[in-house]
């Protein structure tokens, strides 16, 4: 208890010389495990740090602070402390031997690979958005008391599993950004798009139930279309790889579901509609947003799917959602989700609809400012894409896909490529694995449906994962410079 | 503007006779709305009810109020309004004219077919344990900010998609109630105990997918086990109804998988393991807790599936899991929820592990007291079922299912029958279809795959709901016993 106290003695007084914006900012910024605590708890130690500034009574607030958070909210914290990998100085002190979540924390992440060097070009979760929401900690909170919308249904639009208020913001947003058209449209929400991709390509093959319908998908895909499509098989619908192969119902095999990532993951290339090929096109629009690509017209297809992950960061949250134009087509999607997860988390659904409107109230407030997540993530991904450019200029060895600079109706300007995604082929003849050159000098890429020569990187991480990835693929490029 | 001030001049000092424990409590309990604000604009609110309580200058207080609800929260509140289906006063006067949610809400909640008196006994929403939540503010609440858990996937344990601290708080609570064996069981959270259904049925007919499995259930079951089997269909497996017709492997039909609902829903009786029937039992346990039936020993099945729906009452929040033995079974499990929602939401998880924290802290602290969900629980359903029994007692026309008490573990003592839902018999022979009979008496209940001589009455619902059902039979029977 004297070493916490000691402890605390040095580690606040330093902590509150740093520049904080309010009182909130600071407890969130040192603190930002009491978020996990309940409301009453919170105040409790922001009511603390108050009397800390004013009379500067250390010691007194020491010992308020330890009970507050070793006697209410204990384990909490270190739920808290886990879910962000952080371990804030208070933390360490206050939880060892008192928590055993805690330890398990710290033990599980040195097991974690995704998050090790190793693993920092893998994986397509957004976390550069990260920093954003942690240095904007008053945007986009919401506090959801016991009694919230406990049934599976909305009450105000009957036996809908999810609000109005999530989709009039959905159409708030693209009506704001003008990446897809909304009206006259049906919007069903899915725990992310993961379940709206199946939802879908089910549908369709349940509407055309008298054939067995072909799912394709133009190489390089997404490859969870594959896998996903794959696995959860039904005697409605198989995978058959690429459009080319077929030529629809002259094969006699039934109705084509295309799946067309625009921009495409993992190139970032826009997709235009195929040329007589498939019946039916499910256009992913996870990458349709103006920090990861010039947003050039409003899309306008019949099926678009789009998903919080891409937009805000939130993957984690599960939300996404497929604009529709046929009615009955927008039933079946609905009734399989009702069928599957017998809706969606209205947690997630009262976090995404405040995120959002989070996004809009920053722009239509500021007109397009400077501060808006739009910006930040761009000029994030343009100096990313910058940084992988430069080390791979001179590289015979190693070749980017080619992106040029775009007007762009949001941003009002020609903007320069912004990928999520850096999909690298290997030129030289004996490199046949890319994903294996690449894991030899320590980053782990993903292969992406279109044989080995090819591996997809991630920008999207933490800027401590691009500065790893950056360092070791300069290296590489060295070492076959060096060679050759 | 002047009628807002003056209504909120007369209610506000209403509202401040009320008996409340706190300012907190309080400013829950008359503008629950604020919960959908930012924490910082709850903080103004709750300091504007403070100054309020210190100088009684309402006119001040009121102009603060409005200032801060009409200018920050706005759409926010209503949001909330539309969420809880709640009037309070002050959202009457200040949304009219200022929020279109609010009116889509009102008129919306005209065309809600469940929540109107027709729909009082129908449906499965475990409504009835709002109340206990909304009696209990400060219990579950909690802050999300707009950083947490980003990821898909946590860090505490790697590859994973769901918190060890769920995990953890979910088998303290099996622990503490005695309702299952979790040692040395794996667990897997799904996006309600829905997802987990198809999960396990999938997951085990790809294991033997050598043969199609056959899916049975023997009547009465839940009737979204044949439903969803069906609809999410498979080459690997297809429902057959009732395991009585199959002989396992003789017919060649491959492997047999049985859907168990223990205690049962409709009728609530408790199901033995069955002989010699089927290879893989699936146990739905959905309703094995101790506000609604006896916890007569802690089941130690192979596959047992649970819902936070019928615990805590959060339908909305689509949280359920598989305790499972067999690990290829438990990974299975997992790919299937990974390659179907590629995970299941953050802010639920977050949520779940807050309400089951509070229900065990409720009962660890006043070592089963009186104010414990369990106990409000039974206390509404054996009240509910005495009052179905002693109106149904001397009909001849009608007979429900019979319930003994028994004794429960968890509260260590005999107790008298908690059901979910009333499983009536229409008895008279020109009554063939009993939903019927029910509907032209103004009772909606639900037929449940065993013909149309039963009905299920939802007990869970809301008390203004069950007092219409209870009037509604009321009337019923006596008309029968009069026209007799």
């Amino acid at each position: 208890m004297l070493v916490t106290m000691l402890a605390l003695e040095v580690a606040i007084p330093y902590a509150m010389r740093m520049k904080t914006n309010s009182l909130h900012v600071f407890a969130h910024r040192i603190f930002p495990l009491l978020s996990f605590c309940s409301v009453t708890e919170y105040l409790l130690v922001v009511r603390g740090l108050k009397a800390l500034r004013r009379s500067f009574s250390f010691t007194a607030f020491v010992v308020l602070l330890c009970w507050e958070i070793v006697l209410t909210c204990d384990s909490r914290l270190c739920v808290a402390c886990v879910a962000q990998q952080c371990t804030p100085w208070p933390m360490v002190v206050l939880s060892r031997g008192l928590c055993p979540y805690f330890h398990t924390g710290v033990r599980a992440r040195n097991q974690w690979k995704d998050d090790g060097p190793g693993g920092a070009a893998c994986c397509g979760d957004p976390l550069l958005f990260e920093a954003y929401w942690r240095a904007n900690p008053n945007l986009g909170t919401v506090v959801i008391p016991g009694w919230y919308r406990m049934s599976y249904l909305t009450r105000d639009n009957a036996a809908i599993l999810y609000t109005d208020a999530l989709l009039r913001t959905i159409r708030d947003l693209h009506g704001m950004v003008g990446n897809a058209v909304t009206k006259d449209r049906y919007i069903v929400v899915g725990t992310g798009s993961m379940q709206l991709i199946n939802a879908v390509v089910h549908s369709l093959a349940l509407l055309n139930s008298d054939r067995v319908s072909s799912v394709v998908a133009k190489a390089p895909y997404y490859s969870a279309y594959k896998v996903q499509t794959e696995y959860l098989d039904s005697p409605l619908f198989n995978f058959a790889r690429d459009p080319a192969r077929f030529t629809g119902n002259a094969t006699g095999r039934g109705a084509q579901i295309e799946l067309i990532a625009s921009p495409n993951n993992p190139d970032a290339q826009i997709q235009e509609v195929p040329q007589n090929i498939s019946e039916h096109v499910i256009y992913d629009h996870a990458y349709n947003w103006p920090h990861l690509s010039p947003i050039t017209k409003a899309s306008d297809h019949d099926i678009m799917l789009f998903t919080l992950s891409k937009i805000t960061g939130h993957a984690g949250s599960r939300i996404g959602w497929a604009i529709i134009k046929d009615y009955n087509l927008y039933r079946t999607v609905q009734w399989y989700v009702v069928l599957n997860t017998l809706g969606v988390s209205h947690e997630s659904q009262l976090r995404a609809t405040q995120l959002i409107r989070t996004i809009i109230k920053s722009y239509s407030e500021g007109i397009r400012n400077e501060k808006g997540l739009f910006h930040y993530g761009r000029e994030v991904l343009e100096s990313r894409w910058a940084t992988i450019q430069s080390i791979l200029k001179n590289s015979s060895r190693f070749s980017l896909q080619e992106l040029k600079p775009d007007y762009c109706f949001f941003f009002a300007q020609i903007v320069d490529p912004s990928p999520g995604h850096a999909w690298i082929r290997c030129n030289y003849e004996e490199d046949v694995d890319c994903a294996a050159v690449m894991l030899s000098a320590g980053i782990i890429g993903r292969k992406f449906g279109s044989g080995n020569r090819f591996v997809r990187l991630s920008l999207l991480k933490r800027r401590s994962h691009f500065e790893i990835l950056t360092a070791r693929l300069t290296k590489l490029v060295a070492q076959t410079s060096s060679s050759t």
